[in-house]
């Protein structure tokens, strides 16, 4: 309730907001208000945040951490500007002191973390902030808003190309994803996850994803006939074309595509593929595979495409689909049937010691911590350990799951290549218990508290039921 | 399946991607290559496509408008710079042709539109692109992204306000929206459909939206004492502090809250309100308002929050909440009973007259069209009419609901202050049938064709059943 007073509207229409310059605004207004009230009641001693997961979203039996190297290069080049300060100065709620400190803020803490593309579970520490307390407050809003998006959407992903059993799954998303930070985001971290690619070119140009696409209805639609309309498309893209084939009728698509191929090997061209949209493509894709096998032409792929999500995919595949590509769009970019993950950001340590909540289902497990995997004898992953800082595991094959990534200030990481990440996604996944990975049912997955950290919380007063 | 042949990975890790400059590419691949088909095959005739939306999202009985200011900028601005079309030949699909074409590359087109802030519902036309096809056809993932979320924000938004009855509501989503981008847009979005501010500071400097602020759990844990947290945070918002109450228990804060509203009465201050994110809200709010009363300080405003929705508010009105605001995050940023709107842009009209779809449950209304909505005697909305262009409505009071944007790629239109289009909102949806304003119960509207419009739909085939 700490409104300006009303200004006036701006009536000149702005575009592309976020911005180097101006993303340390992206933030909730508390924020600042705690920050300024750290300053003035020189509250400001050394403190550790934790951003971490407390519950599996539905439908979901293990969690995929991406975002991270997007909330590294925040840490490192958040800035307040001049024009940020004085829009802060407009709204009558700070004083210059405030301004001062924001004018010199650099974040100067210690940041370690869960690398990209690893898989974690609920409680456990994803990113671990330790910094003097105004610094890892202030940036709680931006490091929650970049991770429980990405996440979200790689975790999605990940049971998509689960679902897929190889084929290929491409992000299909842009037009439906929530803005275009979104889409950018979904594009990556769906690689991450596994995808072979993406339909939207920017992400191409800035990630190095590879590209894909094929022709829409209204492309069909705009010659007289469907064969006109194949051929001319052929002509410019003599060896990348995928025809949609279901604008009038899927049998007589393919006849028209088969037609197409034919006259492209009398100049040595092949053509690519053909795309199903709607329809029952189990069915239709397995009657379009025989026409185009008894037509000599096996090598043109078929991708499907259509409302798909983990759940269709697993049924089609079930179903015996033929398909080499799924191109999926809506429900993994806005994570349909989970659409938010809850990840949360909260105090666990300062001058005064561990620090925890109690309250009923929103325990936080106090300190500083290190977390730990368990693989077990078939290279399967079989339990992990959240335990207290310094403290070790028992014996076994366990490793450790964060690394260092800030160390007051700097980066001390080698950030990953995307292609790096996917491979650690791929191969963290493919460690998973089996039962985890099925797409109708959720299963558990084994995370324990050290004795060290249940020494720690009953030291605080919690009660172990 | 058109795959660039697999570029390195980038290394170097990128942040903040979608500028100006490249927002032209925040396209799917198809786009691009539909366009360069169409370049080849000399078919750039003028075109017209139609975005609309097919079906209500699940429980929804309206959609509000949004998005537009943004999409008119898009379609002035953008361009393809020698750096994007650097990208696009990287990829060894495009002709130099076509460069040439997308170095020249401004949008011409005309476009008229309903004006943000207007409810309207299913088959009714949002956005119409008259333009050479290529034109016309390129935009389409833009557009989609943009309105897809913005109208899917505003109409969640608007039922969250009208189930609060008049008490503030307030964003509070940026933490779970989906990226940067999401967050500005939920911002801007949910106050066009009556939200009195949000969180998002960015937003408000942005666009002058009223921005609130309390203080985290984390604020008060940072203090030996909750009494201690609340001194020292009014001592830095004398005027403007909200202090939340439920971090170790509400009544006990509630009374902790009372002290320090005595105290800053000495100094002539007043506390402003006091927050509680947790428990039986409805409840505990009562007990609060009466100790605040009972207290003598009728003057503090109660603010609810916590994983709040249209039904849980709806519920807590129901049961008597004492709150003069409610804070309102995930839910209504990720729109969250129904994360995805799905908006279609479809080709309606070209050079071979007024095109249609007859594909069952995906039927397109065929060429231009006009949009009548009836206002009957009691100032209500009593039905629309989707028309052939230039066609009238019959006798009553009828008036057209869309507006010329854009004409030969100029804006034609006088950009409404976010304040006024806030307003239009608050109009439309308070002349909306009463029964479409229940949050529990989804109803139908009355969207008539004109007969116009069907003699066209059957002059291509169309049999109506």
């Amino acid at each position: 309730m700490e409104e300006n007073t009303e200004p006036e509207m701006k009536k000149q229409p702005s575009f592309g907001w976020v911005t180097e310059d101006n993303m340390a605004l992206l933030t909730d207004l508390y924020e600042l208000t705690m920050a300024a009230s750290y300053l003035k009641s020189r509250r400001n001693e050394l403190s550790t945040f934790e951003l971490f997961v407390r519950h599996l979203p539905p439908n979901r039996s293990f969690l995929v951490s991406a975002g991270l190297e997007q909330i590294i290069l925040f840490l490192e080049r958040m800035r307040f500007t001049e024009d940020s300060i004085g829009y802060l100065r407009s709204l009558g709620l700070f004083e210059e002191d405030f301004f001062d400190y924001l004018r010199k803020f650099r974040f100067s803490g210690t940041v370690y973390a869960i690398p990209e593309g690893e898989v974690y579970f609920p409680g456990e520490p994803v990113i671990v902030v330790t910094a003097p307390r105004i610094e890892a407050q202030i940036v709680e809003t931006f490091l929650l808003n970049t991770f429980n998006y990405e996440s979200l959407v790689a975790s999605k992903a990940a049971r998509v190309v689960i679902a897929a059993e190889g084929r290929g799954v491409i992000d299909f998303s842009p037009r439906r994803d929530h803005g275009t930070d979104a889409a950018m985001k979904a594009a990556r971290s769906s690689f991450i996850a596994g995808c072979v690619g993406t339909s939207n070119v920017l992400a191409g140009k800035e990630f190095g994803i590879p590209v894909y696409g094929t022709m829409a209805h209204s492309y069909v639609m705009s010659f007289e006939t469907e064969l006109e309309a194949f051929r001319e498309f052929v002509k410019a893209f003599p060896d990348n074309s995928v025809l949609l084939i279901d604008t009038y009728d899927v049998i007589e698509g393919a006849r028209n595509a088969i037609t197409v191929a034919k006259e492209m090997e009398r100049s040595g061209k092949r053509l690519k593929g053909v795309r199903i949209d709607s329809g029952d493509l189990a069915e239709l894709s397995r009657r379009v595979r025989k026409m185009l096998d008894d037509s000599g032409l096996s090598y043109v792929m078929i991708m499907a495409s259509g409302d798909l999500n983990e759940y269709r995919i697993r049924e089609l595949v079930l179903n015996g689909i033929e398909a080499n590509f799924f191109g999926v769009g809506t429900e993994m970019g806005t994570s349909k049937d989970a659409p938010a993950l809850g990840g949360v950001y909260k105090l666990v340590e300062d001058n005064l010691g561990p620090r925890m909540k109690f309250s009923e289902g929103k325990v936080t497990l106090p300190g500083r911590k290190s977390l730990f995997r368990l693989v077990n004898s078939k290279g399967k992953f079989e339990k992990d350990l959240i335990a207290a800082e310094g403290e070790k595991p028992g014996s076994g094959d366990w490793y450790p799951i964060m690394v260092k990534v800030m160390e007051d200030g700097n980066v001390v990481y080698d950030f990953p290549s995307l292609a790096k990440i996917r491979e650690r996604c791929a191969e963290s996944v493919g460690r998973l218990p089996d039962e985890l990975k099925e797409i109708e049912k959720v299963h558990g997955y084994k995370v324990e508290i050290s004795s060290g950290l249940k020494r720690n919380m009953e030291r605080l007063g919690y009660r172990f039921g």
